[in-house]
C-alpha cells in the first residue's frame, strides 16, 4: 500500500496533531487523585475516538473512571488496541523544569506528565485511524479499542470487564499494547510479553517491645530475623532460591532464545546511566544477562526498615522489622502460586515469626510467540517507517495487565510506542520527542494495513 | 562495727533524705540539651559533697558541664566512687504518668527522670558519707569521689581527665561504680565488669539512583547487598562470625565461671517480660545463656533502612541502604581492633560497596576478679543489710567508661545500687523504690567499713 497521501497529511497537519496531544496532556488525569479531571479526560478521548469514526461506548464503572470501548472498520481480521488515559502523580513537583500539566516543547521534545506513558500513543493511534480513513479509504480490518482510566492504580475494573466480556475480546486476532520506546541507539523496541508480579510485605516480630542491646547475645532481634529470612530467598548473583519456584517456569522456546541472540545490550552504557558500581549481578552479560532480565523470575527488596534509624546511635534490639518485596514472574508462575511457595519456603525454615502480607492483587505473566501475526505486523510497520530497524524483546522486564485483558482470551500481544530512551516515565520531566510522536502516527497507519494483509 | 546509730539516723531522717533526692531529681540535668540545668545540678551536688565533709573541686571543662572531684577521710585504703549528675532526655513525654522533672511518690516509688540512673545512688552515697561521720566517727579510709555531668552523652571529658590524672586515680584500691539494681526476685545484683562497645553504621551504595524493579534480576540492589553483608556477621543462634574476632577474647577464669553457676536465670520470666516468641537465641539456657549474655561478644542490628518504606508498594531497586550495629566487646577486644576486623571481614568478602562508619568513640571492656577487695567488700556490705543475699555477675551485659576511668589505672571495680527490676532507666516512668534508696544509704555506710577493714 502506498502511504504517500497519509504521510503528506501528517506533514501538513503536524502542528494540529501536536496541539491535540498537548490538549490531552493538559488534563491532569492522575487516577490516584480520583478528581474531576478523569471525566474530562474520558470525554476528550471519546471525542477523539468518534472523530476517528469509531462507535464509542463510555462504560461507567462503579467506583472508578469509565472504560471506553471504541469499534469500527470491517474485514476478516480484528485488531485490538489497549491504552489508558490516566497518568502517574506528578510529584516531586519541584524537580520539573516546566509544570507537568502545562505541556512545553523544548529542544524538539514535549514535556508533560503522561506524554510518554501513554498519551502520545493514545493520540497518535487515534489520529492515524482518522487520517487513514481520510487519505487511504475505509479501514481494512475491524478495530476494537479498549481504553481504561486506572492503569496506574491497578486496572481493577478492567480485570472484571475482561473476565465478563470474553465474546467481545476473544474475536481479536492480536493486540497492540499501550506503549513502548526506542532504545539508547534509537532502535524501536518491540516487546512480546510482560512478567507477572507479586508484591508482598514481610513483617518480622520477635518480642512485645524493644530491648536493651546488652541482651543482644541471647534475645531474638527482628532485624536479624528478617536478614536471615531474606538471605534464603535469593543468591548473591540474583537467582531466586524460593523452594520449587523455578519448577514452574516454562523454558524459553528456541524462537525466544533466538531473539535474545539478536538483541544489543551495552552493559557499560547501562552501568554509566545508573552509576552501577560493579556491573550486573554475578557479572552477567550478553545473552545470559538478557535471559535473566527478560525471561526469568526475580525477587527484589523494594524497601526495608526496623529499629532505630535516626542520627547517632541507640543501643536497642528491634522487636519489629519489615521489608517490601516484589517478585517478577515468568510463565507459568501465577502470583497465587508464588505467594504460596514463598510462605511454605519460610515456614519450612522455621520463620514462623515472619508474616507474609500480600500487598495487592498481583498480575500474571504473558508472552506472545515471535511468529504471531501481531508481532510480524508491528515489526513490518515499524521497519517501513523508522530510520533504524526495530529490536524484538521476547518479553518486557516489567509487568502489566496483558494476561488479564488478552492472555485469558488467547489474544497475542505486541508492545511498541512513541517513547525514547530518556522519556523518564513515572519520573519528573517526562517527555516524548515530537518527531517520534509523528512517526508513531505513520507506524500506526502502516499497522492497519500490515495486520489486515 | 555496730551501725545502730547510723541506721537510727536514717530512719529518723528518712523524709529529709527523700527530699534531698527529690530536689536533685527536680533539676532537669539532661546533658544532651546542654542547658543551664547542668550548672545548677553541678552546684547542688558539690554542695552535697561539701555537706558530707569532702574537699570538693569543681573542674571546669572546655565544652561541657564540670567534673567534680571530692576527697576526704584518712586511712591506708582509698575507695573511689564514680557517679554522674546528668540524665537521659525524658521524651516521649506523653508516656509519663507524672512529669519527669516533678518527682512524685506513688505506691512507695519515686518517679522521675534520673531517679534510678543514677541520682538515687549519688544522693544515697553522699548522704551515707555524711551520716557515717555524724554517727560513727571519722571516715576510716580515704575517699576519692569522681562525679561527671556527661555520662549520658559519652563521657568525653572524663576520658581526658582520667588519662591525664593517673597519679590521683591510681591511688584508689577499688571503685564503686555508678549504679545497680535488684533483680526480679529482689536479689541485689553486683556486677564485676562491663562489656566494651563499638557502634557503627554500614552504608551500602550500589548505584547513583534508584531503578525500576523490572531490572531486579540483573541490577545490584543496596538492600540485598546489605542483607548479604549482615548475614556474614552473625550466625542465627547469635554467635559472632566476624573473622578473627573471637581470637581476641580472653577465656573466663574458673572463678568467673563459678559465679555463672550460682546465678539464677528464669528464662520463662524474661520471655514473659519481653514477650519473646521463641525463647533465647539458639535455645540457650542456664550457664550457656549466662555465658553468652555476660561474657561473650555480640553483634546487634539496632536499626536498618533502605528504599521505599511507605504505604502500599513501589517497584523500585534501592540504590542505598544502611544499618546501625553495635558490637559488645569482651576483654581483650578493643573497639579499634573490632572495627578493623569488621572492615577486613567485609573487604575479604568483596563488600567494597559497603562503607563502615564509626558512630562515635567506643568503650573498652573491663572486668574485675571476684576475689578483689572491692568485690568482697561490696558483697559483705549488701549481705549485712539486704533482706535477700546478693547475686554476683562476673560482668554486666552493658557498657560504660569503666576501663577508661579505672581499668587503665589498675583499679578494680564493682557495681551495685538502688534500682529495682522495673526501674525503667532511659525510659518513661523511671523510678526507684523509696525503701531501696534508704537501703542504699545503709549499704554505703557499711561499705565504708568493709572496704577499710
Amino acid at each position: 500500500m502506498d502511504f504517500q497521501r497519509f504521510d503528506r497529511y501528517v506533514d501538513q497537519h503536524a502542528a494540529e496533531l501536536l496541539s491535540r496531544l498537548e490538549a490531552l496532556c493538559r488534563i491532569p488525569s492522575v487516577s490516584a487523585e480520583k478528581g474531576p479531571a478523569m471525566a474530562k479526560a474520558a470525554d476528550f478521548v471519546s471525542d477523539l475516538c468518534r472523530s476517528a469514526g469509531l462507535a464509542t461506548e463510555v462504560v461507567p464503572q462503579p467506583a472508578g473512571p469509565p472504560l471506553l470501548i471504541a469499534q469500527g472498520g470491517a474485514g476478516p481480521r480484528c485488531l485490538m488496541i489497549y491504552n489508558h488515559y490516566d497518568v502517574q502523580p506528578a510529584d516531586p513537583l519541584e524537580l520539573w523544569l516546566s509544570p507537568p500539566f502545562e505541556p512545553t516543547v523544548r529542544d524538539g521534545k514535549l514535556y508533560a506528565r503522561g506524554a510518554a506513558d501513554n498519551k502520545a500513543d493514545l493520540a497518535a493511534r487515534l489520529s492515524a485511524i482518522q487520517i487513514f480513513q481520510e487519505t487511504m479509504g475505509p479501514l481494512p480490518l475491524r478495530l476494537l479499542y479498549v481504553i481504561e482510566g486506572e492503569e496506574e492504580t491497578g486496572s481493577q475494573h478492567l480485570f472484571r470487564f475482561a473476565a465478563e466480556n470474553g465474546a467481545l475480546l476473544s474475536q481479536a486476532d492480536g493486540c497492540l499494547w499501550e506503549f513502548g520506546s526506542k532504545d539508547e541507539a534509537d532502535r524501536p523496541v518491540i516487546s512480546l510479553g510482560v512478567k507477572g508480579i507479586l508484591a508482598v510485605d514481610l513483617h518480622a516480630r520477635t518480642a512485645s517491645s524493644d530491648a536493651h542491646s546488652g541482651n543482644g547475645g541471647i534475645f531474638p532481634n527482628a532485624a536479624w530475623r528478617l536478614v536471615e529470612a531474606l538471605h534464603t530467598l535469593r543468591s548473591p548473583d540474583g537467582q531466586v532460591l524460593i523452594d520449587g519456584l523455578l519448577d514452574h517456569i516454562r523454558p524459553p522456546t528456541p524462537a525466544q532464545l533466538a531473539l535474545l541472540a539478536e538483541l544489543p545490550l551495552d552493559v557499560e552504557a547501562v552501568q554509566r546511566t545508573y552509576g552501577l558500581r560493579n556491573g550486573f549481578l554475578g557479572g552477567l552479560k550478553g545473552v545470559d544477562a538478557l535471559r535473566r532480565w527478560l525471561l526469568e523470575p526475580t525477587v527484589t527488596i523494594n524497601g526495608m526498615w526496623g529499629g532505630y534509624t535516626g542520627p547517632g546511635g541507640k543501643t536497642v534490639i528491634p522487636a519489629q522489622a519489615a521489608a517490601k518485596l516484589d517478585l517478577r514472574l515468568a510463565p507459568d508462575l501465577t502470583p497465587d502460586l508464588a505467594l504460596q511457595l514463598l510462605r511454605e519456603h519460610l515456614r519450612r525454615r522455621g520463620f514462623d515469626d515472619i508474616e507474609v502480607v500480600d500487598q495487592q492483587d498481583g498480575l500474571l505473566p504473558a508472552r506472545t510467540d515471535p511468529d504471531a501475526l501481531i508481532a510480524q505486523a508491528v515489526t513490518r510497520a515499524i521497519r517501513s517507517v523508522s530510520a533504524r530497524p526495530p529490536v524484538v524483546f521476547p518479553s518486557s522486564p516489567g509487568s502489566g495487565p496483558m494476561h488479564e485483558l488478552c492472555g485469558i482470551h488467547g489474544v497475542p500481544v505486541a508492545s511498541a510506542g512513541a517513547g525514547w530512551a530518556n522519556s523518564f516515565i513515572h519520573a519528573p520531566n517526562e517527555s516524548v520527542r515530537v518527531a517520534d510522536y509523528l512517526e508513531a502516527i505513520r507506524v500506526m497507519g502502516r499497522l492497519l494495513a500490515t495486520f489486515a494483509e
